[in-house]
């Protein structure tokens, strides 16, 4: 996701440094223009003002926030720290209680859409944090996505509401495997019955996708790898835990996921957790 | 529903036979036009060709239809009934075979839309049954909804469909108050959380309106009373039991809705079993 | 079940009359002095003052006792039937009003226990239904098993206590099912897992030979088939709805035993179900 | 619980330094012949070659043996440390890693009885670690518990053997107060149904105390609060999805709990959850 996001910012017109633990991921930036560097921490210290961040697992935004060499160690006093990975909500204060403690400003906008929404420059953000870091940061999104959804002051909710977002996405899927397999089992063939429901109640993108890699399993290659889809519920659980909120739904979910994985499904598409109901 | 349905048959230029057990209900009905019957099985003593029962539980369908002085005691060999309550697939077939019995021809025909849309013609009809008697029943078909979709021979497999589009709807309900209680509670103003939803994967009018009356609370009054969401599921949990397909989200909402009963939400919508979420 | 049972009711001295759909099953109760009828209808007619019944489905009460040369045709004002099937509280009702309608005096009195505590005289007999009738039934019963409980007048609470003890049974197994598959999974042996409980707290038979079953995978032959204990859920399942009691628990191994059932399980124990989380 | 088994050691004889982060909580044991210390470290500084460690959380145990001042500071290469908290078995291999670094031993040990089964030195202990370490224990396990069940060299497998039998325990309980809520509201009586269970099937303590707890509703005072059994259920959860086993009753119980901790059951006993079902 963190490439066409580069390149969208490049294209807007912007000096860029760029840093991946894998040198070799940033030789497209670079050709395009982008100035590579050896550590997070270098582009703090090259006086970056704006930085965004976008990895996959908490333990990465660790590393390469908090961590040795890591962008709290060398960005500017002012500076933004723009963080658009997945987190949870307690990583998310965390975060931000760091970048106070050192006078650095944070703020949190995941992004909803896929890899070819990235590179259309057709996100949606969902961003939160300090309003005057916000308009610094908003000509940047304006080049990422089609529509930034400002949230708060508070990082942490924008964290929140991304994982509610994947939460009801993945609600859908589950949704959809249930309702697809009760209907091809039952005689209906599973193309009517999402045809059904997508020309009726669920005529949108989400529904119509979903179930049609539902009813052609056809869940390679992945569009967003189970143990990835697992974490972001994890995440959502963990939340409705500090706010004492049972999810159910969330938990079966998990539960799902995990027996797809302990099934070996780890490198499909997180929608291949249906394949447990059939 | 049976009430703005039969207004719209009588408007498509029919000569209609109406029964009701309440004599009171058809008053409207007859001053447009239409004429009461003292019982199901006069409707067919009187020579109707196309027949449609509309009614709330199966047991009013047994007693209706199957009872004494039920329509299959009248209804002429060749013509047709046309079932539009939502059945479960065990007594479709048991209607499809006490009709074949009698050489009276059976179709289903549920529908999917609330009451105002079946005052405007705007339903969508869900049909099965023998090809010859759906082309019967076309013209009808055109007075009453915006689309029909043909879902082959086996009129119990329409009733199948039916049951697939309320689960998924009742599914939506599960996952927008588990989502809606986590964003509230965690800080995120759920209209905040809601409008996040609609106006991006989200965007169709059943995620809105349901939405709306979780955010409000807003239960009352009834656009579909709890008890009969009930019936849905258990029916849909039937015809998974039926297939052997286990479907753990809808006995999640099964185990919900029987909380919200317990607690006395008996006349409240039944969107209104998210309250155990919260 | 029924066969032991009645050999230890001529053991005790009475004059019996058997019937059973496949009459070869009656031959050893025959040899052994009993006298084989044509109908249950016959046996009442025959004049026997108290009959019990033990069958494996609903259906097949409904049809021996309530169908066509059914025993209650046959049964003399006065008598008694002693249904000890598992059945549903709704059935139940069902009965005591036929029978009261005609007269006849019913009790409930379903039992725990296995084909051998059956054959040993070892059974519990849970009984409900008139005080009058219980102290005529009480000699028999105590030829059938090791204690009565007696559970007031109402023979439908009988039935709930049974299927209250079945689903207890069930959620034992689930619990060791998750239990050992999660020591086992994690690096301790199941059988060690399985002794520190059954050896600390959870000191009794059922947890010993259910956990050994698991452990063992030995699921076949079946002391219980699955498609029975799915019943006993189903039923329990039933009588939590119409109290309005959701039993999420039993929701749950409902789901594992559907999807046991389609993996094709049919013939194995109903502790089988537990596989699905393997 | 760490008070009662502190004074069995010290009657068994051993020269005893005790530490509590609130001091008068060690009075009682210093009256007794202990000697209080200022800091898990200085423990190990005197010279102990075993030291037992019991706390309520998982962030306790991380300061007092990986904190500065922690144990591990101060423990001389080849003394042992025997963890007796209710651990997860990430940070049980964590604390293994820790003490191998620094050339000391450790051994997990947590124990099976409440506090006065401690007093009573009528503890389980399910203890795993090194052997010669297991050993050098044996005398001190033998003056705390009637029994030790020993489950290996990696002590993370005594930590996942603790969660497993707690596991069964919160499950007896779900499964309880399901029964006993079907019973109850069917219109067998609470009580009359816990006494076929423990006369018949369950007759063991935890099945009589749980449901007699249950039967009355007597949550308080709590014998083990609700937040510490939530922990345990969460450990067990991420326990299994580190190995990859979904437990779908552990998800049931957790969201049980957190639906009675957000309904402010905090202060009650853990088996307080079922009153969600009530």
């Amino acid at each position: 996701m963190g490439s066409p996001m580069a390149l969208n910012l490049l294209r807007g017109g912007s000096e860029l440094l760029v840093y991946n633990r894998s040198a070799e991921k940033t030789r497209p930036l670079v050709a395009a223009g982008a100035v590579a560097v050896a550590s997070p921490a270098e582009i703090g210290r090259r006086g970056a003002r704006v930085v965004f961040s976008m990895l996959g697992e908490e333990a990465s935004v660790e590393a390469a926030i908090l961590g040795p060499d890591g962008l709290a160690e060398g960005l500017a006093p002012g500076s933004v720290h723009v963080s658009s990975t997945t987190l949870g909500v307690a990583l998310s204060r965390r975060l931000a209680e760091e970048h106070r403690r050192r006078g650095q400003r944070y703020v949190a906008a995941p992004v909803l859409g896929r890899r070819d929404a990235a590179a259309a420059a057709r996100l949606y953000l969902l961003a939160a944090g300090d309003p005057v870091a916000l308009a610094d940061c908003a000509p940047y999104f304006a080049q990422l996505g089609q529509r930034t959804f400002t949230l708060g002051e508070d990082p942490a909710i924008a964290n929140l509401a991304k994982l509610v977002c994947n939460f009801m996405i993945a609600a859908t899927i589950e949704s959809l495997g249930e309702a697809l397999t009760l209907a091809g089992r039952s005689g209906l063939p599973q193309r009517q019955a999402l045809e059904l429901l997508t020309e009726t109640l669920f005529n949108v993108p989400l529904v119509k996708s979903y179930g049609e890699l539902i009813a052609a399993e056809r869940f390679s290659p992945a569009g967003f790898r189970l143990p990835l889809g697992l974490k972001d519920i994890r995440l959502a659980l963990a939340a409705g835990e500090e706010a004492r909120v049972a999810l159910p739904l969330a938990s079966l979910i998990r539960d799902h996921m995990l027996t797809a994985l302990a099934r070996g499904q780890e490198d499909l598409d997180w929608s291949s957790f249906v394949k447990v109901l059939q």
